[in-house]
């Protein structure tokens, strides 16, 4: 079987080479192929089955929030994606052009959405009239392009896969709420379904989406210390709502403009599950999201019975979780490497004199840890097993994150505790201005990542230009 | 509420202008809008939630049956599009070109996928190596894009949702057995879901899909007597895998070509489902995709216990269907054309009377019946409505076929046919060659639809030129 050996062949470890081991887990574990459209990947069935299990569980949040889905078209003429000063000028450097329909060239050129806001803004300007037709809360599941120069799977590549969902509302403060509700919408799903602790915060002004008041997000550091923007969510005051012409009539008859929020997570959730949970055994994943939360495998799998038990165990299992029951011919230990490089939270091993015993090996993904266990109840423990995993899997990345976040106090500190401790999150006191952002940055290789909501006041003075500083800023090199 | 009463403003009757009648229904029912992208469509929250339903029902019965889904991109290198040449040549004219990224001119223009054949067949080059590897059975759901001259909401607009099966088999039996279990997917989702009836057969060699050995269709027959086709499976023996060189080391160790099919179906389901069931008083959903299934609309709800009598009702419901409260202070009559406008399949009325009697009237859209039920067994009668609303749909479709399918004899008799029937289903004999298809379409306006499976051997001889025929052809007007 020299076709299957392969898949199991060894990848680049961690410590080597990350990025080289990141795209080597993600073909080897069959997320990914690439193709001759550059910069753009095929999302194979193990990792499109993943983001079906994202999706499916953040539409249910999203609907139970009171969103609708809606589907805007695939293109953009360019004089409406011009209607915002600001937006346009952020996006216009990296959309695809569409110049012909056929042989024909088009009176005016289309880009292919890089982001929805203008057909959103369209489509309200001729729904929305009266306070009553307030708050409208869409979401749109899709794929955008991104002329990128440089990609990677699923961090950053050309054309993505995500969810934006634009809603109007009759005040700003309830804007705000629902830009917070999201965020938090996110942010939990990412520590209970990811396991991936986040920082939520507030980006500086330089770190805005294109058009917007304020965006939030939340910034997630994978194991080699840089940090991911895992999510944002923003807030446009009534900025958009202007420029599209946007107005009902509130309860006093006055007509005034809306106030409005886009938010959106992508695939590239997907990279940053790897780059937490990986190690040098392929991925790992979280059980919310593994499409094979349990593999049962037969051990002397030709002796009689131990067939039949295993299908009866899988079977059982099936009604508390995904449960694959691999009965192929290829050997345990081809099947254990198999399943490890997938990155399937629990195996189950159960063998001729498991069966006598009535019991049955249980390993976990996460920390390589073997137990036997009675069959007697093995709903409940396998059940109690991917709940530890959850767990194990967040306090380790928590640890991860604790460990490599420092305090600097001024530009030298910074290079000092990079020279000392390579990527990680480091606070610092800020005093607003962008110079100063701009010239941490251009010293220290690391850029700011976000203003947290939960703040800590451990100096007194900007680490940059020593001025006073009421705000504290996590800055790091980030994805 | 001047807004309001907008919605329920009367529709053009099918009578006076179908064609208007249908944008009357897409429009009115909430189902689309317009923007300023020509010839694309926005799909509405109302309209989004019939094709999630539509999507959920497909998508299980895909994986039922093994398959797969997968995200191929948007994107396709124009080298890469005329790998097959029948296939480049079909496509080619209606494609959208894609010229720069941001301010570069690309090397190569890409076109926005139009189908993915090109796509899978380079992906499967890659991952196809040994029969073990066989067969593949990828599905994708995503919007294709072909430029359109002329355009209808669902029916034939530039850009449109669906998905794509692409599918590999060691044999071509295999591959045939495919093809025809999925065509059968199709018709038994559209008599069974849908409540429309299909004819299963085989088109034409001129109306093949570009690129393919043998296409299969499903057709329905629309209320005005004119054909959809509705869902299509194509067999593609080893032409692209010839083209694209895909091979694999069959059990005797020898390199062969694998056998190919695709199969699709688009969001025209919902026009399908408008111009079948649809009325005067607007749409007609079946309930299986219908995204209310059951409005309870409280009579003077301002009374004593009626909104909370409305509410445990629709509580009790919410077990065993899709169920809304309309709460809001419209009239019970505007309520009523409203989800009469919207097809919702059963309306509940509950008032005090009602109440004190322990009774509520249950009305149906699609016949306009009305009846009183007692309150105790509600569930049981509600779900036993919803599947008498089913079967009535699918009679009342059916019949309209039946009554509107002719039998002729010669280009004379169909002229004759046209003349005093308008349009319908026209079965004809025919020899099998296209010349007497095209002169059958130029003498009399209807086109050929299918081979249907279901045969039928009521002449000897070719309605066009008199030679013996052997076959049975469906010709009609068509979307």
């Amino acid at each position: 079987m020299p076709n299957e050996k392969k898949k199991v062949s060894a990848i680049t470890s961690m410590e080597t080479d990350f990025a080289r081991w990141y795209t080597d887990v993600c073909t080897k574990a069959d997320l990914i192929d690439y193709s001759s459209v550059r910069g753009c990947m095929i999302i194979r069935p193990y990792g499109y089955a993943i983001w079906e299990n994202m999706q499916h569980i953040l539409d249910s949040k999203f609907k139970a929030t009171g969103h609708e889905n809606v589907y805007m078209p695939l293109f953009i003429p360019e004089s409406l994606l011009q209607k915002e000063k600001d937006h346009v000028e952020g996006f216009a450097p990296e959309v695809a052009w569409v110049t012909h329909g056929g042989s024909e060239l088009l009176p005016e050129r289309l880009c292919v959405r890089p982001t929805s806001e203008t057909l959103f803004c369209e489509h309200y300007a001729n729904i929305i009239k009266s306070y009553r037709d307030l708050p409208k809360l869409y979401n749109q599941w899709c794929s955008v392009v991104r002329w990128e120069k440089t990609t990677r799977p699923f961090l950053r590549s050309r054309e993505f896969l995500w969810q934006e969902g634009h809603t109007m509302h009759a005040t700003a403060a309830e804007a705000i709420e629902e830009t917070e509700r999201m965020l938090n919408i996110y942010a939990d799903f990412h520590e209970n379904e990811l396991a991936i602790p986040v920082v939520k915060g507030r980006k500086t002004d330089s770190d805005k989406f294109a058009g917007a008041e304020a965006t939030y997000a939340i910034e997630a550091m994978m194991h080699d210390g840089k940090s991911l923007q895992a999510g944002t969510s923003h807030y446009f005051g009534d900025g958009f709502a202007r420029a599209f012409d946007i107005t009902y009539t509130d309860r006093e008859n006055k007509l005034v403009h809306p106030f409005q929020t886009s938010w959106g997570v992508t695939t590239r959730m997907i990279g940053g599950v790897i780059m937490t949970h990986g190690d040098d055994n392929g991925l790992v994943l979280p059980p919310a999201i593994a499409p094979i939360q349990v593999v049962v495998i037969p051990v002397a799998q030709h002796k009689e019975g131990v067939l039949e038990a295993a299908k009866a165990l899988a079977d059982r299992l099936s009604a508390v979780c995904r449960v694959k029951l691999d009965d192929s011919d290829n050997s345990p230990g081809w099947k254990y490497a198999e399943y490890e490089m997938k990155g399937v939270p629990v195996r189950i091993e159960l063998g001729p004199r498991d069966i006598e015993a009535s019991q049955c090996v249980v390993a976990t993904r996460h920390d390589g840890e073997k137990e036997t266990v009675s069959l007697e109840g093995i709903e409940k423990t396998v059940t109690e097993k991917l709940e530890a995993v959850r767990a194990g899997l967040y306090a380790k990345a928590l640890a991860n994150r604790e460990a490599r976040t420092y305090r600097c106090r001024s530009i030298d500190e910074i290079i000092e505790c990079r020279k000392e401790h390579g990527d990680g999150f480091i606070k610092l006191m800020w005093c607003g201005d962008p110079h100063c952002e701009e010239e941490i940055k251009e010293k220290t290789g690391v850029t700011s990542r976000c203003i947290p909501f939960e703040q800590e006041h451990f100096d007194d003075k900007c680490a940059c230009c020593g001025r006073p500083a009421a705000e504290m800023v996590y800055f790091a090199v980030a994805y």
